[in-house]
């Protein structure tokens, strides 16, 4: 650091108690006037906006009353619990009103997004002096009793989080967690042509694997269909307690790594506010001017795909300034500005340290309030007058608050439905077909619907989509590349994070989409998910949030059918991750057929502010229902399969229920239930299957939650219920552990078993296979016991036997295989 | 690609039917003697050594028999599925005998990380090929019918999986999950000085977030005392379907990148061996100088850390040669080498398609195995003597078997515990405490125990560790950091991922270590804690297998202190994704007090082969436990708390039971029983505390479960139970619902409401307070309810009372917080 501004000089609170209210003076670290593109007097007003915004973010960390200090500061006006974080706060102000500036000079249609964690006293700043606080919020007036309520609710039991969230107005992007910035950027720019996202990232989150690899992201952006994202890297050199890594390497390996990200780096550094807001604001007009070359030469010259196609080299900029830049350059004897310790609460006995405090009222007071704000605390006219106005404001622009979101045009899933002649005797890759209409989805909607896949996409049988697109793809093409397309409506790359975090972008601006993903690999964005979650459950308690589309997830490759991958790759506990979250935003469908998971996608894209997670098969697999019944079955989301029932009948209850949810259990639950009807015809035997795995719960519960009563008819109140469940068993007695009958439910799942092995081998391992459901029906009906010890022990030998047949042959005894279903 | 080698000419299989045996003819590709540092010789037994590993995997991946292909190829040979991935293996290959060459040269301690997915057919072939295969598994003899066996096992039911798992020698890297090959080799590198680490990185898996953060990890070793890592970056441009990012970007691009990642990049590229194998000799031998002359230099000469320190650019490979190089060029028409189509099996229907059977023999042919197996099947004796011997061999290396394995030197943890005259009166930051005793371990053990931290050591109270040692950094040091350190024994990076990776691979090459990171954000890290813990599930059952070290978390700044950050950092949800694990690897523990924690931290770092979750809390908290009674209570993992009880004996049984697991539970339980014992003398209240969460489940299901009998002692088979858990309520319903009292079990915890608030606020939220847990036991106990109607609505009030304070004052009511047990 070369020379650090003092702030400290002039204390004086010099009110202009004359008449005409205050006018903005020179500051008192004295700005000067440093050439640049900024005259003197934009110069002056820009700084004067950013003193602006960084008082109200002080203000918001420590103040509960007295916010223009018109009295001496007392202990009482200072919160008791300080919390919030300032050192990342003046640059994204300095961002924000640079931003400002160029969005009124080119009416630009923007958006921000600030990457660093807890920075929300700016961009909370920025909104209160855009005026679109107060308009959303009435108790918060553009006044000094709306700035005292804006200070005193920050970080307050009842008020706002530290990090920009739902509540902040102009934000898509949760604060915190750290991590997701340019994807969520990059997703919002997706299919946004007019749309520039200055992303802010902070050197902290720049270390995460997400963030390190999202860079990269910039390679799936079309200059000619999407919009832009100018990535500003906030280098402030610390972290909590330590310093950064991008901060601490050489400045020409940072521009290397940039440029070996894709990027055209510039850079702005200092501490000297004048020359560093000449800096940026050329730096500012230079980016854009790039941007817009770029897009200006890709939509009047579209290009193919080709051995030498590249993407564009997008213009970042480095923000190089103090963290903390502006606060007490000393406290305590240990330096603050410019080091770690000016992080999160740079005075942190504010409220019982009169030194501090007093130190605090000089600070604040150094921005100079009096020329700020005038008698009524209002913003003075000039600042008023600064930003751009309505939706060209950043914190009213409603991209960031799913604007774009229109119906998706939807072809009628019962045109892609197979026919079921009989049930369990057909075979279809669930999955594929839903690809079918998935493809006519995409076709559809050529502008608002993209499908996500970590490289899965083929693999998870949903390639007829790439019948009618091609993969997103803005680099080199080789010769045996596949339907690779510059604005193709499918994004693939080997990173769950990206797709997650694109997908999520796309989807807080108001489009749909889909994510597919290997079951097990899912539970590498199960942060990300809990993250979207809390963002879906607080934000509908925000009034002026709109509903969203759902983020909806397709998990194929699962658990069951892992033939040659294994035990890594068998893990169904996304469902126990996606269960803890609130129960207004999350569902999850697990169709046990092609014409169930049609139905059940239809359901999920028609759907609002939902994470909808559906599990389902992409290996050949029976059909059950036919389109009208497979309709019936998912509104239904449980019902008794009659047809696959043996005696069961309203007027009597069953000796046993036999339920499943998923594919494979589904499957298995049938063919224990014909092993039953031949060996048993008497045993009044109920299968039952379950779809919308949230019927389980209680109806106060979760919305899908079934009455007791329901429930009860269902499964009955007193019999013994086999229950075969695609996931974890235990998942099923969390849902089910308040029902009547629960002491009698006798749940097979997965229980960590698994290894390289066929289909009914891995049934087999987890004893979920239909002859341990004899065997398990034989045990917990009361009248069968003794009377079966055949029966049982052909069970046991049969198992044997598959058992041996797949270690001698390596696939599964044709005996198993060829089973069909007899009616 | 300029020229591809014909595999395809020669077919003929030229059996040496003279005496003498086989011997290594030229290859059929025109193998020539390009000039290079390989003479001639070397050349051509490289080579050989190379082919004979291409053709084990290609044995592995399709023959059941036959292996030596002595007969002609029958369809009962091959196997029925074929299952998996060839695309990488030859890349595996070279570098592995590359490797190998410069082992033997220069007598390196080595060992190999396979990253590439599923290429698990390599280094299973070189371990073959070095002997290590047959030594370890006896049915697997170096001659036709152990490779017979070798083949027929992989990818087969009760076989071994096709990628590198705890079955495949000297690999310590699941090849499973993606992501992870870098920071298990930097890992591995921490404090192994001698230590080379081969790390051969996937240009897939080099897409996902991890993978592309995780090349920063060379900033954290030192030259003088930690190993070295050599990243070989396979570029051989495809994924399962689509072509990698860094394939396709220009190759000055990719060289920038790396640089800016801190590497001196070399590249290899080519697709004729000859050319191949000669450059990647070179660019061997001149990394291994590159690093010895860093090495040198740092060891002669140790540097301080300063502003202008830098990480020495260590040197990496690019690998840019044919997917599936040597198979079949092209199948049925569509071109195969070098394309996507290579990523698997590239003749899939070579068990029913006798055309592509013949290919398939005319693949393996044209590796002519005749020169390379004797009549007996075993290598040529030039083969067998090509390799290192004894444990320089990779596949034996006995860092990949945790074999720097020794003890702790634990200092004893009870002269760190805290002096607890009276139960419930004195407070402790527990995490703090714990600080005192780790600072000592650290010290104790200079060379074998780390402590990851993500930028949070300080902020979760263990900086005490930082009196003894510094934190591990190797660039520039500014003027206002504290305590960098070159040869630190913490590393704090913000990276969930980089922390969990680089002590994974510590732990695996037989190291310590602990993992301390805020309870909400452990979930970034789901995926790798599953892989992790099924590695510790696959090779404790792998007899040659030895059992490593625990993976020891430190979860503090949990769920219930999450004072400004709010719902975004509220998640316990980690138990829930660790109690799917397999019951023989995982254990959870919640001490409610700084002794109890001592005593379970110390009983963690002398386990072996678990995982250890600890959830502990970092701010002020009351002591309830002397030491001695700490480590009765920790030994028994959950116990009565007579001196909190009321009324209670082992004669009659109490009227309920207040359970509790955790530390803010803890303390809610203990004034509500406070509350009940003043105002309702006469109840007999018996307060229960569990620290090691398994103790709930059966006997039957976990080494930890408690018997019945000892269960129903405890939680009485008839009364109620009111339980204030930590976590997400229905964990402990899932844990419970097989006992006799199940019924009576009513738990209160974590339901996903927060925001930011104060600590009293949230567990109101959650009806997890003293007072709402009074309420449950006016509800719950017959003789109560009508009686304590005025009880009941005090205790309402007092609801009222704490949550109007709270919103008034931005802190908790002093009548809640300044309370304190009266015994």
């Amino acid at each position: 650091m070369t020379q650090l501004a003092s702030m400290g000089g002039d204390t004086s609170a010099d009110f202009d108690d004359a008449g005409g209210g205050p006018t903005i003076a020179p500051t008192p670290y004295e700005l000067g006037t440093p050439p640049g593109v900024l005259d003197p007097e934009e110069l002056r007003l820009v700084d004067a906006w950013w003193r602006a915004a960084n008082y109200l973010a002080v203000g918001q960390i420590y103040l509960m009353a007295n916010p223009l200090l018109r009295e001496p500061l007392q202990a009482e006006h200072v919160k008791p619990r300080l919390l919030g974080h300032f050192g990342t706060v003046p640059g994204l102000n300095l961002a924000y009103v640079h931003a400002n500036r160029l969005i009124k000079e080119r009416d630009l249609d923007a958006v921000f997004v600030a990457g660093p964690g807890h920075g929300g006293p700016g961009p909370n700043a920025c909104a209160w002096l855009e005026g679109t606080y107060s308009e959303l919020y009435s108790h918060i007036p553009q006044d000094a009793r709306g700035m005292q309520s804006f200070f005193h609710q920050f970080s307050f039991p009842g008020g706002v989080p530290s990090h920009c969230a739902p509540e902040t107005p102009g934000s898509f992007h949760e604060g915190g967690e750290l991590g997701y910035s340019l994807l969520h950027a990059y997703g919002a720019a997706l299919d946004s042509p007019d749309l520039t996202v200055f992303c802010v990232v902070g050197d902290g989150e720049a270390e995460t694997g997400p963030l390190a690899g999202s860079w990269h992201a910039a390679k799936f952006i079309d200059p000619a269909r999407d919009g832009a994202v100018l990535p500003i890297l906030a280098l402030n050199e610390f972290k909590i307690a330590n310093p950064t890594i991008l901060a601490r390497i050489p400045e020409s390996e940072l521009f290397e790594l940039m440029r070996g990200y894709g990027y055209d780096p510039h850079i702005v550094s200092g501490d000297d506010p004048g020359t560093v807001h000449q800096a940026f604001a050329e730096t500012l007009e230079t980016c854009l001017d790039k941007i817009a070359a770029i897009q200006q030469q890709a939509r009047s010259a579209p290009s193919e795909l080709g051995p030498d196609s590249s993407a564009p080299a997008w213009p970042m900029i480095v923000m190089r300034t103090p963290k903390g830049w502006t606060c007490p350059p000393e406290v305590d004897g240990q330096r603050v500005e410019g080091t770690f310790r000016a992080h999160q609460v740079p005075l942190p006995s504010a409220h019982t340290d009169s030194k501090h405090r007093a130190v605090l009222e000089q600070w604040m007071k150094a921005y100079r309030p009096e020329e700020l704000f005038d008698d009524e605390g209002r913003p003075v006219p000039e600042l008023l007058a600064l930003p751009p106005t309505g939706t060209r404001r950043m914190s009213d622009n409603p991209v960031a608050n799913g604007g774009m979101l229109r119906d998706l045009q939807l072809p009628d899933w019962r045109d892609y439905g197979v026919d079921v002649p009989a049930p369990g005797v057909q075979s279809h890759e669930a999955t594929r077909v839903l690809g079918g209409w998935l493809r006519d989805v995409t076709k559809n909607n050529p502008t608002n619907f993209l499908t996500m896949a970590p490289d899965e996409l083929a693999s998870n049988r949903l390639q007829d989509i790439l019948e009618v697109t091609g993969r997103k793809w803005e680099i080199g093409e080789g010769p045996f590349d596949e339907r690779l397309d510059r604005s193709g409506r499918v994004i693939e790359v080997l990173s769950e994070h990206m797709c997650e975090g694109l997908l999520e972008g796309y989807l807080l601006s108001g489009r749909h989409g889909a994510f597919t993903c290997y079951e097990a690999f899912i539970h590498i964005v199960d942060s990300m998910f809990n993250q979207h979650a809390k963002w879906l459950q607080t934000s509908a308690q925000v009034p002026w949030r709109r509903p969203i589309a759902s983020l909806n997830y397709l998990l194929s490759s699962h658990v069951w059918r892992q033939d040659h991958n294994g035990l890594t790759h068998q893990d169904p506990g996304f469902l126990d991750v996606v269960l803890n979250k609130d129960p207004s935003v999350v569902r999850i469908y697990l169709p046990p057929d092609a014409n169930t998971l049609l139905s059940t996608f239809d359901h999920c894209l028609r759907s609002r502010h939902y994470v909808n997670v559906v599990v389902a098969g992409k290996q050949p697999q029976f059909d059950y229902l036919s389109v009208e019944d497979a309709a019936l079955h998912c509104a239904r989301g449980a019902g008794i399969w009659e047809w696959a029932s043996n005696k069961d009948d309203v007027s009597t209850l069953p000796d046993v229920v036999l339920a499943s949810a998923g594919e494979v259990p589904t499957l298995e639950v049938l063919a224990a239930a014909s092993i039953l009807r031949e060996r048993l015809p008497d045993l009044r035997v109920r299968v039952v299957n379950v779809v919308d795995l949230m019927r389980l719960l209680p109806e106060a519960e979760h919305p899908h939650g079934m009455p007791d009563r329901e429930f009860d008819t269902l499964f009955t109140a007193t019999q013994p219920v086999i229950f075969a469940f695609h996931g974890y068993p235990w998942l099923v007695h969390r849902l089910t552990y308040r029902r009547t009958n629960h002491n009698q439910f006798h749940v097979r799942g997965y229980k960590e078993r698994g290894t390289t092995t066929t289909p009914f081998d891995m049934v087999m391992l987890n004893d979920l296979d239909r002859f341990h459901l004899v065997m398990d029906v034989i045990d917990r009906v009361p009248a069968l016991g003794a009377r079966c010890a055949g029966l049982r022990q052909e069970m046991e030998d049969a198992r044997l036997r598959a058992r041996t047949y797949t270690r001698e042959h390596g696939m599964d005894d044709p005996a198993v295989s060829s089973w069909t279903w007899q009616g």
